[in-house]
């Protein structure tokens, strides 16, 4: 990088001024030369965007405008990639985080040679083809699209995560002339995810963590869809970055300075220890008649001024989609370039995998996704019959296997005491050269990670550590289960791009107890429980646990969320599989039958018993025999979505649903009920928030215990009998 | 103030170093002349936290204790309340938005002297009554609570509502020399508020709106639950906020020196044009053992340890819960201070409303919670039959209201364009001496808000609008639906407080078309009506927005999202009310009948529609009878919770449950259909994600048109006759 000046930046607008960096002069670079092509590829590129946008009258035209020159420095001189080989491990990572700029992305994948995206995809933008491979957001099924991306904010996240996964690997398997893994992550941002906040957290810790494989490029149009940013932000956007631990490069016409950029871009791949803030000053839809204005953002241009677009550009106003040979063999080469890169990596690794025999079969066992160790055999067989919270028995499960498997990234938001997923001997993630005040450091090649107090930024960071490559990490999360609707954003983009994530929510249930209604998650289920692809799995003892991570490591067709107990619950496996009443199989299934009432004998009532409280349903059902002479199966039920994948002879089965004469149901979940209705007939729930109460207390006070809920159900078959009830009408109790 | 001196601050663990005011010397101030009673105050207050934590053996001592400094600074010296008289309308208001530390609040509202909060009341901390006034987090409804707090961040977003009301009440009320509103907002964080990321965008708002009415005080302990915070966090925070236009000020020995707290409190009172940050630097469970560690965060010390402390602050180790005269006399003063407030204040609000009659008597009809004009009148009797988006009728609705009660303060993140909330000659609520690059100012008094991309803070911040005194703000934040996620937890805070706050949700179901499944909410809707006091709904037509807008104002309850259409509709009322078929009386109801088959005669099947897609449901009704001469009535189903509260009698007549032979229902959605399940036997729902095509497309897609619909419903008809279906199991189709 030739010496940049420094200058006051700032201005009207900045609420404090600081020296920056400021990239002015035009560098020698390899970009240079090309300057007259630069010209015409960027209008060609504008006119083309502004056509996709027109044609059927909708999409985000302004911002994909404004980067063109950010693009051609991306996608023809920077970033390392091999259009040919969209899956090479090794290639450089680019997220689009302000995903509503999407031609940007499809238009260069085009132009770059990326075979699927073909001339007539790129022109299916917004068309009635449920086949396009151009939605209004990119999607992460797409060639060359590293992750779904849309919800602002996520992708900044998502980058966090992807470089991470390199910084892992690269502390895990590099040797010195060895770097198997050695790519750079480019993660373009506008406006918005510099406001939003999950956007934010991640900013602070890719500082914290030093991530110098990181650039975050800012689109810095200064304009959103309400008007000028100045609107709402006036906040000195450097000082910040750097104050986060950023290395920051401004850069004055990233209109046209292709070369600038280039070298920005450049210098940040060399960044020593930190990540980088490229600050590219853009014009939103630059030359349009709505340059510059809100307008150019969400809606095409209209006929007359792309017509005027194009006169100005010596273009023909009468002809549409035209990419010119001269653009074409501007990017022809990138293709071979690609390649090239390709082969060389093979070679290297080749060498190394000789070089280094064992390290080098474990390091492609990695590249395929597969584990090196099979995950199952170390699930323990067994477990102890005493009341044990079903967060401690998470930890009897994942850690034997987070411990031995290193495509295990372990973290937790500020709750590694409470959710007992610390194994013996784990190394943090962490810059190898941080000394903490208290002690604990670690490591880039560490597999537990503090995500400080950032629910949202964790999940959507573990998002990025998945689809690095699919399987090469298997990403675990931790915070109670309330605070992951702060996450849930997140987890809704994992459960949409079917990652490969696990959540292990604690203190599920009201059982948080004292810490009161703001803790208790008595709603949040409902959400969970009905996103589609998602696994939101209730396991009710130690065996259920093991049953729920054997599902939720095994599914492979999105993420799961383990939900368990903060407080000591009964076990009801009796020390083993096959010795009691719970069934890791039965998990499997989603719910199944715990016990009959007595064998061969017509039962009066089935009990739906869920996690936490499932030895409840058990109670309840020996009082109702004992007391009532009330027969009372239990039917255990951890997950909706995996009961749903069973027969309907297996599920009306175990909901004791023979035949129009099957027997009423009811469910017990201090939860609301919403939902429930599906599999039972009554509820015994929670429709209010919760109340601060030491454990033992609240289940008292909401009447979740075996005396008031057997008059409940008493009453209930009471009203069965007189009428008071009509069959397919779900009774709240 | 007398002057701080300028050092470098920073250190070993920040990454930057910024030069900071550092107060260090002792300051001549109020405080000063009491230091002796300070430290038997500090002392007695640290024990008696120690001892009720230790009493029931749960708890959070840590930071209580490290706050103790703070705590004098600001109840017995800088804050202007009266305990006597909690609800004074110009009271400071404070927000502990690290509401673990609960019981900082709680014991030092018992020593300056409110009524409710008794010794006793103090000591049933974590006990088995729930009626205690000491939850494990703050809640609102106790005297001297502002708002409720404890999922972290929220409270800073809170402050920021009650200084932005502030704010809006001093541009509009006062006058020279009648300053009536001039209190100024506290808001105490630990480190974990300036890790979320809703505290930083509210922070970013703070400071670009320049509220000089804030003070943020930082509890600088740098322990959080898992360690030192230099583990997930070595930001430059005072840089980090000076960048986003906060005033900054540090304290180094925040733990003993209340005389240099209070110089820089009252400092920060007096700030002219910027919130101020202070850092004060303290140690969390000073004074035990397990001082400055993450083990005095959330755990009693122990009764050995206590022993000890108390020894060594020459107090009896057998004795608990001392406080004694000297400390109670230190506390004495302040009721008696407080009424003195009180009584200068009414004075002058006395004269005010002499010198200033009309704009006098507004202020006290907006001090009582009322509105200045009946906003019911102000609602459209009729409107456009033509198609109209719903979210064109909410702006029919809601504008004309907006813009002449000036209770409502209304805002979007960033959607402004999209959600039709703008009237006529609205001003948006801004630093008056801001000039916007797109030259769209405002002014204080201004009640149009935009926040920015930054949809957490924004409802968050509503909420601490909404909370500045019940009913004289009544705020209203809009986005599109998908993007309420993203502020779930603070919609949820709302909630749970039932705070009365407007959220308008538009480019609700799968008519966000083109965008895809990244902004087509389907499985969301379950969450917020599973959400306790929320109420959701889903109107059809503008007839139906009215109802919607019209239930939500009165409702008084909790807040209320209005969900709307991005898309044209077909209107059913016939312009005007009782013409057609919609009704907002019916909306009340939470559904009603839409239309029979006809009168008198037997009908075979309900159809339940709701909001966008309920005139698909009138359209089935025709086509089945029609073409199938199938007899199908039409339940419009805006509402579950409001549905909830009628009669049993009038929720059967409206499902068509008549008796246990009553008709089957069968509900037509775009969304998941979990909940359904109570008052329908079928659905035509959605149990996938979205998908990215226009409008029209994406209903085809997915068969929500009527003639795939009809071949359903006939199906499943078919399929009740012959057998396949058992009454009371829910059908998807």
């Amino acid at each position: 990088m030739a010496p940049g000046r420094l200058d006051e930046a700032g201005g009207g607008a900045a609420l404090q001024t600081v020296r920056d960096e400021v990239i002015t002069k035009k560098q020698v670079s390899a970009a240079s030369h090309m300057s007259g092509d630069h010209d015409l590829v960027l209008k060609t590129y504008r006119i083309l965007i502004a056509d996709l946008c027109q044609q059927f009258g909708m999409g985000h035209p302004g911002g994909a405008i404004g980067m063109a020159a950010i693009g051609v420095a991306l996608w023809k001189y920077v970033m390392r990639y091999a259009p040919h080989s969209p899956d090479w491990f090794n290639r450089d990572r680019f997220v689009l985080s302000n995903g509503h700029t999407c031609l940007f992305q499809y238009s260069f994948l085009h132009l770059s040679g990326y075979k699927a995206m073909t001339f007539d995809q790129l022109k299916s933008y917004h068309s009635e083809h449920a086949d396009s491979l151009c939605p209004g957001h990119p999607e992460i099924e797409i060639e060359g699209i590293e992750l779904t991306t849309g919800p602002l904010g996520q992708g900044v996240a998502n980058a966090v995560g992807l470089a991470m996964a390199s910084k892992n690997l690269q502390a895990t398997y590099n040797k010195p002339g060895f770097e198997v893994v050695s790519n750079h992550t480019w993660c373009m941002v506008g406006d918005a995810c510099l406001q939003e906040g999950v956007g934010l957290e991640a900013i602070s810790l890719a500082g914290h963590w030093k991530l110098n494989n990181l650039t975050i490029i800012y689109d810095n149009n200064q304009i959103t869809c309400d008007g000028s940013v100045d609107m709402v932000n006036r906040e000195d956007i450097n000082a910040k970055m750097r104050a986060c631990g950023f290395d920051v490069l401004e850069i004055e016409d990233g209109c046209y300075d292709v070369d600038s950029i280039v070298d920005a871009l450049e210098q940040s791949r060399k960044s020593k220890d930190k990540p980088t803030f490229i600050n590219i000053k853009t014009t939103i839809g630059i030359g349009s008649k709505v340059a510059g204005k809100a307008a150019a953002h969400g809606a095409p241009f209209g006929a007359e001024d792309i017509k005027s677009m194009k006169k100005a550009n010596g273009l023909d106003p009468e002809e549409h989609f035209v990419i010119n040979e001269k653009v074409r063999s501007f990017f022809a080469d990138l293709p071979r370039r690609g390649e090239g890169f390709v082969k060389e990596w093979k070679n290297l690794v080749e060498e190394y995998c000789e070089e280094y025999s064992e390290l080098g079969e474990e390091f492609r066992v990695r590249m395929r996704g597969e584990m090196t160790r099979n995950w199952s055999d170390l699930i323990p067989q067994s477990f102890p019959t005493s009341d044990t919270a079903s967060r401690v028995s998470s930890g009897l499960v994942l850690n034997p296997i987070a411990k031995e498997i290193n495509s295990f990234m372990v973290g937790s938001a500020d709750l590694s005491p409470s959710v007992n997923m610390i194994w013996d001997g784990k190394v943090d993630f962490q810059n190898p050269d941080l000394k903490t005040s208290c002690g604990i450091n670690g490591s880039y090649a560490g597999r537990y990670v503090h995500y400080g107090i950032r629910e949202h930024a964790m999940c959507a960071i573990a998002n990025g550590l998945a689809a690095f490559n699919r399987g090469t990490f298997l990403p675990v999360t931790s915070t109670f289960f309330m605070f992951y609707l702060y996450a849930a954003p997140a987890v809704r983009m994992g459960a949409l791009q079917r990652l490969p994530v696990l959540h292990v929510a604690t203190h599920d249930s009201i059982g948080a107890g004292e810490d009161g209604p703001t803790h208790q998650p008595v709603e949040l289920a409902t959400l969970f429980r009905a996103m589609p692809h998602l696994l939101y799995i209730r396991p009710g003892d130690s065996e259920e646990v093991a049953g729920a991570y054997s599902v939720a490591l095994g599914y492979g067709a999105g993420p799961s969320i383990i939900s368990v107990s903060r407080h000591k619950i009964p076990q009801l496996h009796g020390g083993g599989q096959g010795k009691g009443l719970t069934s890791r199989d039965g998990v499997a299934k989603g719910a199944y039958v715990l016990q009959e009432s007595s064998v061969g004998e017509h039962s009066d009532i089935t009990l739906i018993g869920v996690g936490a409280e499932l030895s409840l349903a058990v109670e309840l059902a020996k009082e109702l025999k004992e007391s009532r002479n009330i027969r009372a199966r239990v039917v255990s039920f951890p997950c909706w979505r995996l009961f749903e994948m069973q027969t309907i002879t297996y599920r009306r089965a175990v909901l004791g649903r023979h035949g129009p004469e099957g027997i009423p149901a009811v469910v017990i979940e201090p939860y609301a009920p919403n939902g429930w209705e599906r599999y039972a007939d009554a509820g015994i729930c929670l429709r209010q928030f919760g109340h601060s109460l030491p454990g033992k207390y609240i289940y008292r006070h909401f009447g979740f215990e075996v005396q008031p809920m057997s008059e409940k159900v008493v009453g209930y078959l009471d009203g069965i009998k007189n009428g008071k009830y009509i069959k397919g009408e779900f009774v709240d109790l």
